[in-house]
């Protein structure tokens, strides 16, 4: 996995061609160039919006065909039933499997670890394709709506992403649907920029929450980010607030099949509980304290198993993969129909007269009390009406108020044991899969659980266990995930209840607290072990006592000199991996002075192309503006699609080997510096708060010219 | 006004004796260090929120009693009514004014852009002090109470700063209030994250809006934020909002007098339309278009007036301050008086079955339709049901839904226009003194005109005005103050109603970006008149094309050597004014090298304290690590209560005079440091993402003595 992921770049390389392509344009251009970005943020919101859309009404449709389809046969036959789930969701499954081992790898997982990664800095081959944005929507129908312990959230958040990526370079050039005037964006900043705001349309998207969409992209990248973006990426959210809402407003009339009675996330619990009293805040402290030792636990446990699927089970090949698949859809099915059959059927509670819920409900319809293999007329499955069904419903239920002993103990603590280990075993196989849905079930139901407790202790009327399910679940987020603001915004957005926002907010903070004495957060355990180098927003404790010379080892430096000589150039390359190199030049006084850093890609460009070398080692004159400007900045994109040239792909006649070539025009003459004695931590806070790639680490300066300060950089427009 | 600020720095200043502070300490210090942050989190939590109790019941009393003794006089006699109003108003504002000008002339205004430039790394002298929190409390009262065009949110923000900011140095020294133990703060990084709290809990505070405080903070402070800050902001607001609620619970049972009936935003709408027709979206793009115009225009006039204010009006005194604001109180009276007299009772809507609204209110009571000057019992005033009245009183009543054709569109011009200029010219004037409650005033009315437009025009059922109004009220905000996120949450949890969430960004964005054609937010215009210079997010587009030697002028850099004779250093501290100075060392062998930058602040502590002098003129020997450390790193914190020390408060004997001093052990050693031909753009950048003070402009090195990457940086812990 080395050789996958490659770093970032949030600087802007101003090279002679892109000081000259400046010079050249005017203001004119910058506002043709906002106005593409404002534009490419419309459209990554349109697009996510309907991708989100498209995915919501496929996996409601075929998850609610599944279930009407089991529930018509078991009317006459339970095993018949029983035969036709399994099947149907094996092979929503297998089709799910096969498009990701088959055609987009890159696809499988939740994809967040990856994007997070990229908004850190570090650039994973393939997560932004055109195929993984195909495999990942398709993918995701197929898993989710074959009844696995996984959501569809995460997938969201990846493709939004992969959308804004593909816009920013104008479409995919490997299936011929670029445009060409759409390309003005050539640096890794734009395109981080707009992947930034894909971020957030996903999010916006997956839970119908425009503001915890932008604030998940605010904590994830919290270097970096400028108002400007927040502003674009609030834009973004928006956009997809309204496109969702409207096709949402479309399905109502009946037009798309069983999506509508479920479907898109809203868990509006406003009728519940919304005023607490003091008692209740210990309770609520136990349940964080619950959701951050499981939340790690379960971190730990998908950590092993990834750990243990990457290094045997994933290494055997395709076949491996679809058969694990197969079989975990096999058990998920088995479990989720067997278990509540051995379970006895409750009577139904006194309906009350204020309330409209019915007890049985009605086969076909949604809603609590799921009469399953029960012999009376009055009675229903508690367990049935949490496992035997989809996801978005069951949390319905479990968050659902005025539903007093709904559940035993005995039904919760069943499913938390169940749902929690099928999760566990689920996360890592080869479908693309969220995070999200499975712990706000396993967070329900436990907060379901101490909710019980709560209202046969304390015997108050106010108390329901909806609430304590819903804090049940933002702790075991809180407590996997470690995400704070934007977790809580989202939780306060999908159940749409704004009065316990402190509620959430105590529950998250207990919660993070006990996690983060146990283990890192999900998406970090993920990374480090899928190799991304993740830069955590603070620097480690032991670089206060290093400096930056102690940091960049005793390693030789590899630099070029400003003209040299193709052969060597080629040479060098081949010698070490490294992607930066400083270019010095020797003065005619002896002295030497480095006039910048030149990049790898770059110079695979020049030698490809060939256009720049020359017969004599003299240097070109620079400042008379004279030399021609033979490549354009787009030429020295990095392709998203491929992993770019390499050294190896470059083939030169023994001729063009004997040439030389002035690095002069395509270096970045002024790559940031430090001083050799600077502590470390100071180095880290450059490096991650600019989101850079290469820092020299230099001799102390012999004099200063000038300073900076506040009063210099205070020029008028 | 040049001389009353002073940069802040965000770098921490690792020195000599900081380094060996650092080495002393253990990871348990550290752990002590975080242990007091989260702390302090909660005190500021805590005592914001206590403010803002204080403030609100004391308001809502004042107020309260205010209009229940009006009530009462006028039954018999509308004269002596009037001059009772007039009086109580003007005693309240007197009493404020009085307190602003003779004791805490800081505390004037809103205090927003002081503190946005604080956060932006300027220190405007006197805002932060315990005199100025006291003000700001009492003052506010006054103002608001005396029914002025003015809000109190805008000073809880400032109180919440001051609080967080004199729990930060440890209670306030002049007052004997400061505890040894707390003042573990030393640096402007800390306090500012701490200031960066206060700002927020004043916010979650002033509108019980916990999530819109985190992001205020945020928006304005997205230069070095990072994700724990943003934890312990989270928290901080967490905190405010149990604070409040539990005092608006201990309220409910009536033992805060008149508090509870109003007071507290919470404007709740969630009865009213909570969706939208594709029709509607013209007539509210038209309130955001009108909301840009409306509060460009605000921050133009207010800005020419606060301009001629400071120049001319308030040069000439207190008294003339007095007089201003008593004048400006009386003219309020009298419209807000006046006018409602002047205009005609409307007879009361037949009272539909599901409403519980009253018409006409009784008196005494809160609520819509006031009979004010009507003859008969069954007509109301729409003008008095908004002049006169509490402002929280008066935007619920734009707010309301199910409250058609209550107000002509007459009575709402009237009002727009009077409250317009109202608000103009309160502005300015030297009391505490928020924008947001009358931007929200300003906003409805025209809201509520367009609304009741679109009612007629439409004729469909679930059209509200109240919406229209809140929406006109989101426009008004946004086009004057030019806050998006934050500003959107905010208007969200006062609502309390989610589902318009779409609908205020499209407003807000339209309005923001018609107002940005026209000028700059009102906190920018206001900073920049006080001098307060504030960096933008953004690079200034000429910056492209200027190198860092270009910036920082022809000037001669003044630098000290490295052991200097005291008589040399103080008249070169009293011949310029600048703020920090390169130290340069001579090797041997005639090469300079720069050493590190000292700043003024600690040369005058150092001559001040007189331990450090010297009789030769030798270095010490610093890797030795022989040399005592003589102050500890205490003594170089800038009291915030003074200006802290000048060169001329420093009294040095000529025997003092002929000594020398080493500065080696008190400089910072690594500043960061640029190339000459760095690009301005990227310098900018780094100043402003790092927030520092000082950068040293060097010339190109001579060679590299490494590379630092990703890689380099991944130590593990
Ligand atoms: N030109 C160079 N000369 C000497 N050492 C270098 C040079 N460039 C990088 N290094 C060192 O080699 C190591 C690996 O460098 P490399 O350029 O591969 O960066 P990286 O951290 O792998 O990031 P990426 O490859 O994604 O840019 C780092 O420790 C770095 O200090
Ligand atoms: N040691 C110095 N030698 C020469 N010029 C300097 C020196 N220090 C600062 N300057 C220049 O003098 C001007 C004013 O510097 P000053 O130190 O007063 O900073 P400032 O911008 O006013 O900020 P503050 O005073 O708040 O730190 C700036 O343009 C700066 O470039
Ligand atoms: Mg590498
Ligand atoms: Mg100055």
């Amino acid at each position: 996995s080395e050789g996958s992921s490659e770093s970032l770049d949030y600087e802007v390389i101003e090279n002679y061609a892109y000081r000259k392509e400046q010079a050249q344009r005017g203001k004119l251009y910058v506002g043709y160039y906002v106005a593409v970005k404002w534009f490419f943020a419309l459209l990554i919101g349109i697009g996510t919006g309907l991708a989100a859309v498209f995915i919501n009404i496929a996996v409601e449709n075929f998850a609610g065909w599944k279930f009407a389809a089991t529930f018509a046969i078991i009317q006459k036959s339970y095993l018949l039933g029983f035969l036709v789930y399994i099947l149907i969701n094996l092979a929503l499954v297998f089709s799910s499997v096969c498009i990701i081992t088959q055609f987009a790898p890159a696809a499988a997982g939740s994809g967040i670890p990856e994007i997070k990664g990229y908004l850190n800095g570090v650039d994973t081959h393939g997560i932004l394709l055109f195929r993984t944005l195909v495999g990942k929507i398709f993918g995701s129908i197929g898993s989710v709506g074959g009844g696995l312990a996984l959501g569809k959230e995460g997938p969201l958040v990846h493709t939004g992403a992969c959308i804004a990526s593909l816009l920013g370079q104008g479409g995919s050039t490997k299936y011929h649907l670029s445009l060409r005037w759409l390309q003005v964006f050539k640096s890794d900043r734009d395109r981080r920029d707009l992947v930034t705001c894909g971020c957030a349309a996903g999010v916006a998207a997956a839970f119908r929450a425009p503001v915890g969409g932008v604030l998940f992209a605010l904590e994830e990248v919290t270097s970096w980010w400028r108002s400007q973006l927040m502003w674009r990426v609030f834009f973004t959210s928006a956009i997809v607030a309204v496109v969702v809402r409207t096709a949402m407003g479309w399905c109502k009339s009946g037009k798309c099949g069983h999506f509508g009675s479920g479907g898109f996330i809203i868990w509006d619990i406003s009728g519940g509980q919304d005023d607490y009293s003091f008692e209740e805040l210990l309770p609520m402290a136990i349940i964080g304290v619950i959701g951050g030792l499981l939340g790690a636990l379960f971190n730990q446990l998908t950590l092993y198993i990834s750990y243990w699927r990457r290094t045997c089970l994933h290494k055997k090949g395709n076949r491996v993969k679809i058969i694990e698949a197969c079989l975990i859809s096999l058990i998920t099915s088995i479990i989720s129909f067997g278990l509540p059959l051995l379970r006895e059927c409750s009577p139904c509670p006194e309906a009350e007269a204020n309330s409209d819920i019915e007890c049985p409900r009605p086969p076909g319809m949604y809603g609590n009390y799921v009469n399953f293999f029960c012999s009376k007329d009055k009675e229903y499955n508690d367990l049935a009406t949490i496992f035997f069904n989809t996801q978005d419903d069951a949390i319905r239920n479990l968050f659902s108020a005025k539903t007093f002993h709904e559940y035993s103990a005995q039904s919760l603590l069943t499913f938390l044991v169940m749902f929690y280990t099928l999760a566990v075993v689920t996360f890592g196989t080869a479908v693309p899969a969220g995070q999200f849905v499975p712990g706000i079930m396993i967070g329900s139901t436990y907060g379901r659980l101490v909710g019980m407790f709560v209202v046969n202790f304390y015997k108050k009327l106010n108390i329901e266990e909806g609430t304590y399910a819903l804090l049940g679940a933002a702790s075991f987020l809180g407590g996997s995930m470690r995400m704070t603001v934007s977790l809580c915004v989202i939780m306060v957005e999908i159940t749409n209840n704004l009065k316990l926002l402190p509620l959430i907010m105590l529950v998250l903070l207990i919660s993070k607290a006990v996690g983060d004495a146990f283990n890192e957060g999900l998406y970090e355990e993920q990374a480090s072990l899928r190799g991304i180098p993740l830069l955590d927003s603070k620097p480690k404790y032991q670089m206060r006592t290093m400096t930056a010379k102690e940091a960049c080892r005793t390693q030789k430096v590899v630099y070029f000199p400003r003209v040299i000589k193709v052969a060597d150039l080629v040479s060098m390359l081949r010698t070490n991996k490294h992607n930066g190199f400083p270019v010095v030049e020797r003065a005619r006084n002896g002295e030497s002075v480095v006039i910048g850093l030149i990049l790898r890609s770059h110079l695979l460009v020049l030698l490809q192309s060939k256009l720049d070398f020359q017969h004599s080692p003299m240097p070109c004159d620079l400042a008379g503006g004279s030399i021609p400007i033979r490549h354009n900045l787009g030429e020295f994109v990095k392709p998203v699609s491929s992993k770019g040239l390499s050294i190896r792909d470059i083939h030169l006649t023994s001729d063009d080997l004997e040439m030389y070539i002035d690095l002069a025009p395509f270096l970045n003459p002024s790559p940031y510096v430090v001083p050799e004695d600077m502590s470390l931590t100071k180095v880290y806070n450059l490096f991650r708060q600019l989101g850079l790639r290469h820092i020299f680490v230099v001799p102390r300066a012999s004099r200063v010219i000038g300073l900076i300060t506040r009063k210099d950089l205070l020029i008028e427009e």
